[in-house]
């Protein structure tokens, strides 16, 4: 079953650390404690014995947001207390406010600020950011802000800061809907939300510019796109999602840029709806996706 | 984590019956009680409130096998008596014991040998059971007893009761493997046993004598196969997995049925595998895979 | 290799009727006379010996559009009279008129729209057509006109006179984007162009009202959608062209049919990809998509 | 149409060079005038212009064997002499002579011996060659010779003298079903024949030793195998076919091997039915899959 949005009796408990005995038990005692029904939940321990413990719950609570602090209380106690343990607790009616960046490609975007209209995306959109002004008609007929910042080449340090100003404390999650500028180390310690990108990939990986262009060259059958939080070591994050779709000798550079544009806008629209329902925890380069 | 099998410290819990809450926490909280550590916990409600609940739990436990009453004991006062729920539980050395049946097709019935032989499924193939003659040889080569029972058309009653004499109290699951003789009422009642199928499937589906030919005759762009537990009403059982393969006007009706049988023995292998896993739950005519 | 839309000097030719000897010998011939270079040939015979043969030539020929009618001529001479062949030749530059129905649902539209205002797609949409107002904006920013035509219960004929009125002579195809009203056969005769809708399909098919219900009720692991062209055997017609999407238990009805809308703007959108670059043969009620 | 292995009166045209007006028109002229049916035909220019050109046909011709001087003749004529094209004839009854590689994994020879024994494979298995001596009843099971050379790491060159004194003349391809050893250009240059080798292959690609580990300590969501003609380059040759599955973070290490290994088995019997079937053709790096 899956919640709706909205809802203020919803919440979703995140947890993780050093595996042992009695952590399940020890969260579905606190939750039964406040007369929460448990609606799902996902566990994963690394290994049998002295593994890394995740835990995501998705519960019903009568009077949730009034009790939120009480239960945060109990939890500290039985969880990092006793247990040692990183949680955190999440009101389902609280949807992440949700920065895009965008460059000249509209297709993630739009695919993005689409389902966001549908109601498929548990996020708010809070504004467009782009080094181009291209899109700003089609971004603002949503009734989204767009953002022109653009990026010189020569001080690129600026046009960071700029960002930094707009973000900082106002955004949750920051997408990169083939946002083609490279992201600072400084940046990303500083935003204060995850990075999400999008970006091609192929079997075997092509690195370097003019990827479709050698993948044709070598007569790949799939083109792929891989949605990966992002690192400091560019497009080597950990990976969320990623699919592939068949491709021909028939089809050129240019046709198979095209079909790697459809997937990349489902593998990035997948990645936000999971990172927005919590789904997605980080374990050390890798991701675990309940 | 996927625990290895045969590991004679290694349960599975399976629960199920009316959501409520403290579910969780009650079979959490016994198993830690015996000191079991969860490997992994699945949970699976129909609704936020007032569904049905399903959960299944593997752990590992030290002097599992020698505690295995005393842990029974625990969970009837914690989920029969208390909760009300269905529940069993399972020893991970105990690897199921399944008959396969089928009938001149060699594909799904190898490819299940071939995996066992490989110690990929976690089963024990006591025999495979056949209406012909033609592949015991396949069959004795891999060290498993081949069992030709005829099934004339005028008394198929003699054969399901020969059928019964063999299988009852040897097996815990019988696969239809290709087996083209149609299963009655009575023998699904009787064998004790869950039956599971593996069927070609089309989109739309194509019903009736001659499925491939009313297939590429429409033109279908993909043929695949359905894998489901076996109910009185032929072939519409609860479906435990389904997969597809992309055809095109190129393929002639022969080629559509091989394509296809190349997605029954996947199909078949990963439902079997499931099974054997004890992650396939059923819930009415749908199932819950774990 | 896939020729630019718009060039004026690339053609096509289709070819279809009964197979013998010569064929592609005639029309390669007439084509080299005319100093035409073959860019991509696909050619299918339904059998060895006295089938049907289908064949789609793409060409480039310098001064085409000026010598088109020469070009006929050879052709009625070498296809017509000595083969009797029916053929037809397309002119690359000519892109489809095309006008898309739909209802309330925007998803198939929305996506062939903007695929449209990318150039994806070989054709201009002459209109938008829908028996509700509500898409009347997003249609109009992309500067497509909306014809909002009410189709009341007790006077369909009405409604389906004024889309002829406005269709016959106006259009090359009419695509049903999720348009929610049966067809008539008299509409189907009458309109002068081929009719392509889009339909959720699954394995096995669900028929009549609330599929996504029965297919969560059967746990399907695979939802879908169908492409076909409209024949008076409503949603029997043709396959164009389909595609399926994995799903789980998790995933409740509504979320199912949102999987499914997904699927369906995909498989619509290369289902008319495809026909306005002539690639897809129809062979009684199956389909050759070269 | 795919005409049936054996019959002698079926035969495939290859042709490649470069691309000029007129090609099409004579190899179906020179056929026409033999009375040979084309069966199917497929054609691609790399280019509108000036490109590179490929065609295959497939054609039914009655009295072929015994005419197959006298076609030759002709071709030699339109094709070599009159527009300077490389091109074979091969006579459909002349199954292609495999030798087949393995080293212990035994997943993809047996699912190539499996379906030749089906007839699903255009070739004859002349031999099994392996480094090891493990695999012997398996192969000799189905009649077929198991040669056991072994390959010591510090004469190498011994054993692949062996191979070669084994191989020449003697077989028409080369298959590395999991064999592994490292084949050198010497080798490859005397053998006279094509090798295909299948090996694992992600998104994006992880080189080196190790790679599902790296892969897992991403989280990769999709393992693959690439099937590809061997150059000297090791594992950079062009592409035949690739494919992959989904993964999550529940399968270790060792399940995502042996999920690789299935899609292995998969795209490797794929890549050798096209060779054995003369769909694949080489453009450079690249390949053109008729």
């Amino acid at each position: 079953m899956v919640l709706n949005t909205g809802d203020t009796e919803n919440g979703r408990l995140l947890v993780r650390g050093a595996d042992q005995p009695g952590i399940v038990a020890s969260v579905s005692s606190v939750l039964a404690d406040f007369g929460a029904n448990v609606v799902s939940l996902d566990q994963y321990s690394s290994d049998p014995e002295g593994g890394r413990f995740f835990q995501r719950t998705e519960f019903h609570m009568p009077g949730f947001s009034a009790r939120l602090d009480d239960l945060k209380k109990a939890l500290t106690v039985a969880l990092t207390d006793e247990l040692n343990l990183d949680w955190n607790l999440v009101e389902g009616r609280r949807a992440k406010r949700v920065a895009i960046f965008v460059s000249k490609s509209d297709h993630c975007m739009l695919d993005l600020l689409w389902r966001h209209r549908r109601g498929e995306l548990n996020m708010n959109v809070s504004m467009v950011v782009s080094n181009h002004p291209d899109l700003s008609d089609d971004v603002r007929s949503f009734g989204i802000p767009y953002i022109y910042v653009p990026v010189p080449k020569d001080d690129k340090a600026a046009a960071e800061q700029r960002h930094l100003e707009i973000l900082q404390g106002n955004v949750d999650l920051v997408v990169l809907a083939r946002y083609m500028q490279i992201i600072s180390g400084d940046f990303l310690r500083r935003v204060g939300a995850p990075v999400i990108n999008i970006h091609h990939s192929f079997l075997p990986a092509f690195v370097g510019a003019g990827p479709y262009q050698k993948a044709k060259d070598r007569g790949v059958k799939l083109v792929g796109a891989t949605a990966h939080y992002v690192t400091e070591d560019l497009d080597e994050g950990p990976i969320i999602e990623q699919d592939v779709v068949r491709v021909t000798h028939k089809i050129n550079t240019a046709d198979l840029a095209r079909r790697g544009a459809d997937v990349e806008r489902q593998v990035l629209a997948r990645a936000v709806a999971w990172h927005c329902d919590d789904r997605v925890l980080r374990d050390g380069n890798s991701t675990i996706v309940f």
